[in-house]
């Protein structure tokens, strides 16, 4: 990884090592580590959740300060140790990933120096995001690359279906603010539309509803649209995660004569040069080749 | 485009530039124009929303007028560019979209004329409507025309879907009619029809709401109803996307050699029989077969 | 249809025409018919529908009246009229449309016997009913006959489904029962399944919802567990349909040399019995044996 | 099933036979028994259920209670015939459904020694677990194993899914906290994500929504967002099914000839080259060759 580092040998000995617990996961000691990790995660943001409940935060405010300032200095000197044992911390440092790491234990220092920076310390929550890092580590890889990919196929037609929604908001939403007294709720355009998702989504609160009739005739017709079409995304994206487990299916050998991969598994020519796909045994062309020849 | 038109030479040009600006997307300006379009739409459709807001238009109410003006300036000079560069405008003009582009800048104009047409102004909101042919110009195209063909090919399905969704609204409807007392809500049975599409959607505003034991059982048997039949609209078109994109992916030719049919569109060889596909062109193993013959 | 009628010979004819435009509709006067009975259908439920909303009833009660009776005559005459085209008209007396189509016209005519049988005018209503024989006879056949084989077929796995959300209703709705106060409307188990129920299917009415942090922790579970097992249904069904799809994808013909059906579109040569499928071309084993003859 | 049993011959043939209406279901009585035991079940859960009705408890409480110990006593002598029945019962006893057996009747005999145990009696509610295993025995068996099949296969991807749910609720939840006042039901963190997850499971009780314009346009995003987002793992079960099923219905051999694969199950000949499949028998078509020889 380093040539011409200004680490002893053992200490580069000790980097390394603390890289393969900290940045990999196919060690045992990784896996500890993985573990370990996800439940202090876990832990810590818990401790932010119960904190915000008032009659906690009355009686056991001071414990979970003292347990906030251990996760700190935990997260602090995994942080460092993550710089440390980095050849290009820069790299790390600018990543998605560690600029979360950074955010989220800045909160509880900065309280040091800015008192009442109470609404701030929220931003911890965001830890829970560093689980999807653990995650990507442990064997979800996969898992994941194919969601991601199926996501990204289906990424237009999933904008197109979203442009329409919002459309279909906009006209249903403006169209009772028309109809419907204020009295029922519909004080305004965005009051309208907000009732609108609400209802095209299936949530359905009740704190808007409509009163009049022809209100709730036009919104019996939006919320059986609404039902309807969450057939779309759904449709297209198991369309694609089907397309995405074929390509999987599809035999991971290249063609002897052209290098082609992605044949299906039942093919015995290349589609793109036509050579006989199957190594151990003879392409049958030969054979009738060899008998004229004979003849 | 056009012959003999009673335009000089160099409007015709200007026309000819004008065209390609508005109406399609494949240059450099008309991307921009697009760009353009779209935020200029969403803006001025924000502005209505926001002018509904009591106390924003108490506040800024001037402002928001002073800023439809120039929207509608805008649209309005927009619209009669489209008519000059076209060569058979009245095809445009009776177009939906044509009528869209008249009919979202009329409310304005007309209100110099009819005072107090307050409401008539929520018509221009239907300028969101737009969006969506400028993104058929734009790379949706191919998109869009395979969410249209799935949801045209299952049309029939759905709607055979929707007369039985309609009639267990109906039938259950009227059924918790009969049984809960108007106190609960149900004073007539379009408002139980209207609690029923309320429930059967899964929105479930909880305005009206069974209050009986033998109403709150017949609801809950319409609830599990409501939550299993969403099966059916999503299967149909999932089954309908999957074979859009089947036919997208395949090749309708058949090997010409064995007659085998579905190859992918990129397959250069039979994958059955390793027959050259492409009939117009020659296999490129002949000529090196001719080659190896020549030496 | 039949022979030795006691009808004339023009009557008999008279006969058959009835019978053509009202049971079927592949003649111009049976689609007429179809389009009419099905106007007067959703005209004449929408009446029983406007009948009971109080103040309609109170100003038009006399107009519905009028038009209730007119259609309880056409549908009265309607019915005869059946009876009377058909040679075995027990046989459609006693089918589900025979019998919808009395049930609904039985009311009006008791009413007039049993006076205060107006709740049973409601019976009226399930003329909707009536509409899918309309739809069947017309081009939903298909369409129909698809979903139900889908719906068939993923039956059991269902009602396996179900069972199974059943049984967390069940267990989830007596935990709630536990752990909330009566205060919160758990008044009962049947109360705390009702509740549950309006959880799982994600419809939320929210006139009974825990109150306490543990009951709001397992609502919590069972939300989510509602909203993700719904992808169980819609799965199963999916998968049908698709298959559905495929069966109709299915070559139409038979195997020429033992009468197998259901062979794959692209398949050459019978799965049953070996035989060439394609009676146009010749088997290329043929050719083969008949070079081997030759030598 | 024993050798060296220490029950006299009769004893032991009562026994099998026992255990043959008791654990099996492929004779008449053993589906009687099955039939009765679903009767029994459900309708001893219903009993638990009515009589947490307090009305119904104050009438019929006496009866609810003698019909619960006739439940006891036939659930009581069904658990101990298993355990006669069976040569190895530890292991029946040790087992998931042989542990539910016995939790289901301790409540009722042990409010005999401890009184008020009340809120025990709930436990008996778990009796409709005990319906699974008899779905086990009849005719779901295939169906229920391939439903488990494809849960199994999707249980990585459904793991992923939740936990970016979970991440989604966690992190609005928290921003939501933030920006709404108390007073809108806000109170502290842990109610705040109790809010989230009614939100973006779609269910919307309504008993906490948020009112303050920033709120409610955050929690439009999240439905929209819970709204499309379910097309994840419906999309990842509906491939999985699909695929569970094509494997049951394609054959795994592949042609002897030819080297295809994919045939139907019950396919004799290679659909692509007619050679027979079935390597175990002789061609049928063989046979008649050589009686054409033989002539």
């Amino acid at each position: 990884m380093s040539h011409s580092s200004p680490f002893s040998p053992g200490e580069k000995g000790l980097r390394l090592r603390t890289f393969q617990i900290i940045f990999e996961s196919d060690t045992r000691s990784g896996k500890v580590f993985d573990i370990v990790l996800i439940s202090v995660i876990i832990l810590s943001v818990s401790i932010v959740f119960l904190d915000s409940v008032p009659h906690l935060n009355a009686q056991y405010g001071e414990w979970f300060s003292i347990a906030e300032w251990v996760f700190t200095l935990i997260f602090t000197v995994e942080y460092a140790l993550r710089i440390w044992c980095l050849d290009r911390p820069w790299r790390y440092m600018r990543s998605f990933y560690g600029i979360i790491d950074l955010v989220t234990i800045m909160p509880s220092w900065l309280s040091l120096v800015i008192p009442g920076a109470q609404t701030m310390l929220v931003i911890r929550i965001m830890r829970v995001l560093r689980l999807f890092r653990v995650l990507r580590l442990m064997e979800f890889v996969g898992e994941g690359r194919m969601l991601v990919q199926a996501l990204n196929r289906s990424r237009r037609k999933i904008l197109l279906f979203l442009t329409a929604v919002l459309s279909i908001i906009t006209v249903f939403g403006s169209l009772i603010y028309l109809i419907e007294p204020p009295e029922a709720g519909f004080t305004s355009i965005p009051k309208a539309l907000y009732w609108a998702i609400v209802t095209l989504t299936t949530v359905g609160y009740g704190d808007i509803a409509p009163i009049t009739p022809v209100g709730q005739f036009i919104s019996s017709i939006m919320m059986i649209l609404g039902y309807s079409i969450l057939a779309v995304p759904t449709g297209v994206f198991s369309a694609e995660v089907i397309r995405a487990m074929r390509t999987e299916q599809e035999s991971e050998e290249a063609c002897p004569g052209c290098g082609r991969e992605g044949h299906d598994k039942d093919a015995h020519y290349c589609k793109d040069c036509g050579t006989w796909l199957d190594e151990e045994t003879e392409d049958p062309r030969l054979k009738e080749d060899n008998v004229d020849q004979d003849k």
